[in-house]
């Protein structure tokens, strides 16, 4: 099925199957950083996922599990009966289908024609999750009468508590009854966590010879609307909810007592205002996002534009901005998928558009890493290191690790296999460095810098100083024993992209310590406090120059780890050309994967795009043609970097090709593969293949680069970010780029071949 | 719909309708004592309740949730995905729909030809729990193209532990994998009371070019099977599935481990056999009961020799014959109402078949009240009495009680209603009482008698001489503030069933403890040690002959409490003659009909059924027209009594609608009240409605009684029934009735119309 159309804005299904189910119930997710919600129709289906979540309200449904984000009771469920019928899309004759996303106001619809024995009626939904109050949900439905002969009409809609997470139920039911007469309220909470959330419901029907009853069952509460709809006549139901937890940071008094008389006031506040007028509200605060750097492509492919909205709109959907306790999911807030447990994810892929765009949410998700320290210093203590060790999943700051210990059984023998990411998948210490140097550099937030960012640089680069291995043989500090990013190697020996970010890691923070001594002693002297940097910072400076770091093969192949060039080869083009890595799974096992020269995603290849200044063009080059063909992409975060990094070699053919494949990870026709979620560290991808890729802004080594390069298909590329307080637009053509600033703050300076160029107002710079 | 055609052996659904999934699913549930199962269809539908329980295994979710019945993972669950099309039944066109139960063998049966797009396929399902193996389940689904063009054919089959009970998860996941290459294994533990289960699943496929792929997800693992069905072919699916747990009595060592080992040992083993093998084996149990007391009625109705085919099928699925630390639900084992929970419809409604046909089941129903002595201790302590009080609702015997302390909250108030049924709908416990006396008097279990039912005589009597209280103005002990059969109404005080079953209760210890001093000073030194009875008795002997009973008006009619006749009486019969009283309930609420003569169930009259013995012919006469017409029979305990009672009373024809009424309860047209499982009680009043209401028989103080009366349009009755080690059989025709004794063992004396019997053989009594 295709999603997308000539419609910059929107992505629509056409025709429902209900194979696909999961599929616009991920693309289409509806959300606002407060909470995300799957599109689930309002009517059921066996093979639906009607997952809505709350970001931060983590629970651990039992002992033997991690905690995870709890998929809360489902609001938006409606059950219709028609002449006593349950309506469904898979009875009757269904014509006109259409499910639409419009991305520029976040409003779903849905609407159709069924036909049933005599009866032919014409169903319109629309919803929204309100952007401009995070607690707040609008559903409204309108039902038209297209046949020559009455119909009566059943309506069963409330909110269900039934739902789980697959199975785990992270509630406790709680209270439950009508309040005023008129508002449904129920008052679970989470079985470990005890979080406490209240749900508010109104409904307001337009139908002709109403009446309802309440009805109560386990874990649940609804109201039935009975009514007649005349012939050619009409009805509307119009539904309105809410979500508040004993979390929001929003709510002074956080008592069940309180959320409930808050939500009931809000409910009663909103009658005066319209379906259309709160859509308005929330449209309004999506123009703010829209207004704020808006990028324009001008391509023979619409779908390219397009993608840079689905990826914006999903962003901003996915991201608690409202609480630097919370950072995004891998699978944002649209699926049960990695748990909402945060990752590496997050400063490689999500945070460089935040940094870049909207700095005051970057300033939360780093804060949140800040936050992170102490559950890093218990993983750290727990693996015998020192400093900070950052948890490879993370769900509340303090937590450390919560990757899963155990995962399924091995098919063939019946044991659990074990989770080995939690342990030694060790590189998301540098990541979350290398995410917060970039913060700092990018937004030259001093206050963060000083209070926070200097922590976490050094008590990161504490840990690896005790991570390191000393090797008498080769007189080298190794890094044993880990996965790097490329996860079809367990347990391998100097991982290169493991080494190189530690090397970086400890590097940086052994200069910074030298000049906080001199430029800011108060702040050295406080964190040598903290951290004992004076005994760290000896031992850091004994090894740093003796860290190993694979060197090139006299074919100037960088190894990705000790063992991987001695592997054997083998020709993955048959497995590439499909889409998916199914094939190559049908063919060998992951033990026969790991024995051979197979990369799941850019690993070497990601090393030499995030720090390109450590490697010559002509290294990066060979390493790419090397690594490139021996890679699955079977991960969505690995194309988005072949297509930057091929770019950046002048392969812009090569590159489009990345750009299409990546852009298509989630809104492409590929049904299966979004439904745990839609992937969040690629849509941060979409956003860097235009912005750092073709547009070539880099922040390197605290410097920003600007060199843009269009691929063929591409006639103009219009783009703008933030640096350092000062708002700049970038439009490039065929012809060169032309740089605006906005304001008339600082100049900025930066690098474009090798050239330094000083921004003052406007400029621009011939190819 | 209707479930009944002519055939005294089967249940009938012809015809699908997803509205009504529940009523098919509990009325044709399998099942047996060990296992109960909802007949969900193998395919998914949204409303539907895929219910299935292991007796025993009780568990509490949460804190503020009462232990329950956990639905186990579901193993019938198949999808059939057709040409890549998820097969249901509300797609494309159905026909020669038939979905049946044999009640003679348990198997269920349903088939359909379907047809969507080009294709054509005949469904066949088959399946049943095995009643020779307490632990093994079997299905075979035979799968036939009827369409000239071939199809290819996708099954997912394993076990899904994503159920609930309505949303409560209480299971942990544990580990799952497939053993032998063929195998599938899971092994969840409930969250609380920390019990094992091994589930394993074997597939036998018989089917073109078959290929397979194992699959595993959160709670759940299946097998994948691919094949072709050629044009005019057929494939059929096999799949054996067995249960077991680590409080199963049947296993030597109750380890995981273990368990799992003796699972893949019974699937091997029995891979000999075929389904038909596997399916006779059950029969052949099957055939057992049958031949035990069959029952024949020759009635111008075949719905009356069928219901009894009904309800002692239903009565055997759901009774766990196998363990005495197990009871009946109030649902059987066919749904979540009532969470599998034991009240005192056991005693008074489905002990006496079991009592009087498999005195070995009901030793194991007695001695579980037994096992529950530590319990009712509990329980009378914590409301500050003394002795035995036997909780409202039982699970575990030692559990003590388990009634939930508060339900849904009040619609208008939106506060929780305390339900008080737990705290003082008391008269369960001389209703245990009365079970066991029965108990004892007809199977003359001397080793149970002098072991057991004497302590509960005892123990009981007890606690009622505790709770009296006395009343210094009328110088009588009443009973206070209690609900009795007549839940209508709550906080009553002297309700004359309660008292004058407790005064029985009491009355009957004091003449047991004289005898028992005399007979056998052994038994009662030992119980007068383990209970005090010396301090008890002299107590009870005080207060005995001033307890309050209620005493009639005169105009005869027993006051079903102290203010009832003093209430506000309305004509019923509008909401009378319609089924269900959702009618009075639309008009008045709970706290109106509280102050009205409206009674739920048998109360009074149940009282004078029960002890026909204490009240003349002509004041029961006239209590049952006086509460009859007062009555709304909003409880399937109801009609059956009242059908027992006017027979008794020579109202036969009045009876006899009372009988058709109650027989109808799960088996007749009521689309949604089987929803939450079948009713238990019904089914035992079935019975009693034949053998107690028709047959005449009845156990009175101490004597058997047998006076049958057949309604009108019965012309034959044949039944039989254990007494005292000794089988009878009775043959009631109009002319009169016959009764045979099968072997040369002691004589049997009885009672007919006041005068007294010896059957020695065989003996004909004329009308």
């Amino acid at each position: 099925m295709n999603y997308v159309k000539e419609n910059l804005w929107q992505i629509e299904e056409v025709g429902f199957d209900s194979r696909y189910l999961g599929k616009s119930e991920s693309i289409m997710a509806l959300g606002n950083g407060y909470m995300g919600s799957r599109s689930a129709t309002e009517e059921r289906y066996p093979n639906e996922r009607r997952d809505t979540f709350i970001a931060g309200t983590f629970n651990r449904f039992a002992e033997n599990e991690v905690s995870e984000l709890p998929n809360i009771p489902d609001m938006w469920w409606m059950d219709f009966i028609i002449n006593g019928e349950t309506f469904s899309l898979e009875k009757g004759k269904v014509s006109n289908f259409s499910k639409r996303l419009n991305l520029k106001n976040g409003e779903l619809t849905r609407e159709f024609d069924w036909e049933f024995s005599t009866i032919k009626l014409h169903f319109n939904f629309r919803r929204f999750v309100s952007k401009a109050r995070l607690h707040y949900l609008s559903s409204y439905v309108t039902i038209e009468n297209l046949s020559d002969i009455p119909v009566e009409v059943q309506i069963r809609s409330g909110v269900d508590g039934q739902v789980t997470n697959s199975g785990s139920q992270h509630f406790v039911e709680g209270e439950k009854g009508l309040v005023n007469q008129k508002y449904i309220q129920m008052m679970p909470q989470t079985n470990q966590s005890n979080i406490d959330f209240v749900f508010t419901i109104g409904h307001q029907i337009n139908a002709q010879n109403l009446s309802q009853r309440i009805e109560m069952g386990r874990r649940r509460i609804f109201m039935n609307y009975f009514f007649d709809l005349p012939e050619k006549g009409s009805a509307t139901i119009e539904k309105r909810m809410s979500v508040y937890t004993s979390i929001d940071k929003d709510l002074m008094d956080r008592s069940v007592k309180s959320m409930r008389q808050v939500a009931i006031s809000e409910m009663e506040a909103l009658e005066l205002f319209s379906y259309e007028n709160l859509l308005k509200e929330s449209e309004k605060k999506w123009q703010e996002m829209w207004e704020k750097h808006p990028i324009v492509i001008e391509s023979e492919n619409f779908e390219d534009q397009l993608a840079i909205h689905f990826a914006k709109y999903h962003l901003h959907v996915m991201t608690p901005a409202h609480d630097e306790n919370m950072n995004i999911g891998a699978k944002g807030l649209s699926g049960e998928g990695y748990k909402g447990h945060t990752f590496w994810d997050t400063e490689i892929f999500m945070l460089p558009y935040f940094n870049f765009t909207h700095p005051e949410i970057a300033k939360n998700l780093v804060t949140y890493r800040y936050l992170g320290l102490d559950g890093a210093h218990k993983k750290a203590r727990s693996n015998g290191y020192e400093g900070a060790q950052y948890p490879w999943e993370a769900a509340n700051p303090s937590d450390g690790e919560v990757t899963p210990v155990w995962g399924a059984a091995d098919i063939l023998t019946g044991q659990s296999t074990k989770i080995w990411s939690g342990f030694i998948e060790q590189h998301v210490t540098s990541d979350v460095t290398f995410g917060v140097k970039q913060y700092i550099d990018v937004t030259g937030d001093k206050e963060f810098t000083e209070q926070k960012a200097y922590e976490i640089l050094f008590d990161t680069a504490k840990f690896w100083g005790s991570r390191l291995e000393y090797n008498p043989e080769t007189n080298y500090y190794e890094i044993k024993d880990v996965i790097g990013p490329d996860e079809y190697k367990e347990h391998v020996n100097n991982n290169a992209y493991t080494n190189y970010t530690a090397h970086w890691n400890v590097t940086y923070a052994l200069s910074l310590a030298e000049k906080l001594k001199k430029s800011n002693p108060d702040i050295f002297d406080r964190l040598n406090k903290k951290l004992g940097l004076d005994r760290v910072l000896i031992d850091l400076a004994a090894k740093v120059d003796r860290i190993f770091l694979p060197q090139p093969t006299k074919e100037g192949i960088i190894p990705e780890d000790d063992t991987y060039l001695s592997k054997k080869i083998i020709d993955l083009t048959k497995y590439k050309e499909k889409d998916g890595v199914d094939g190559l799974f049908h063919d060998y096992n992951l033990e026969q994967v790991n024995d051979m020269q197979i990369t799941k995603q850019a690993d070497v290849l990601l090393l030499l795009y995030l720090f390109e200044d450590l490697f010559p063009h002509e290294m990066k080059l060979k390493n790419f043609e090397y690594y490139e063909p021996k890679t699955t992409h079977d991960s969505s975060l690995s194309l988005s970097t072949h297509a930057i990094l091929s770019a950046d070699l002048g392969k812009l053919t090569e590159s489009y090709e990345f750009f299409k494949k990546a852009r298509n990870i989630d809104m492409g026709p590929f049904m299966k593969s979004s439904d745990d979620g839609i992937h969040a560290g690629s849509l941060g991808g979409i956003w860097q293949m235009v912005v750092f890729g073709y547009g070539g802004v880099r922040m390197i080594d605290g410097k920003l680069r600007i060199e843009p390069h269009l691929p063929q298909e591409w006639s103009k590329l219009t783009y703008g970010f933030d640096y350092q307080g000062e708002s700049i637009t970038v439009v490039v053509t065929k012809e060169g780029f032309e740089l605006t600033k906005a304001n008339n703050g600082n100049n900025v300076s930066f690098i474009s071949k090798e050239k330094i160029y000083t921004l003052e107002n406007t400029l621009f710079i011939k190819k």
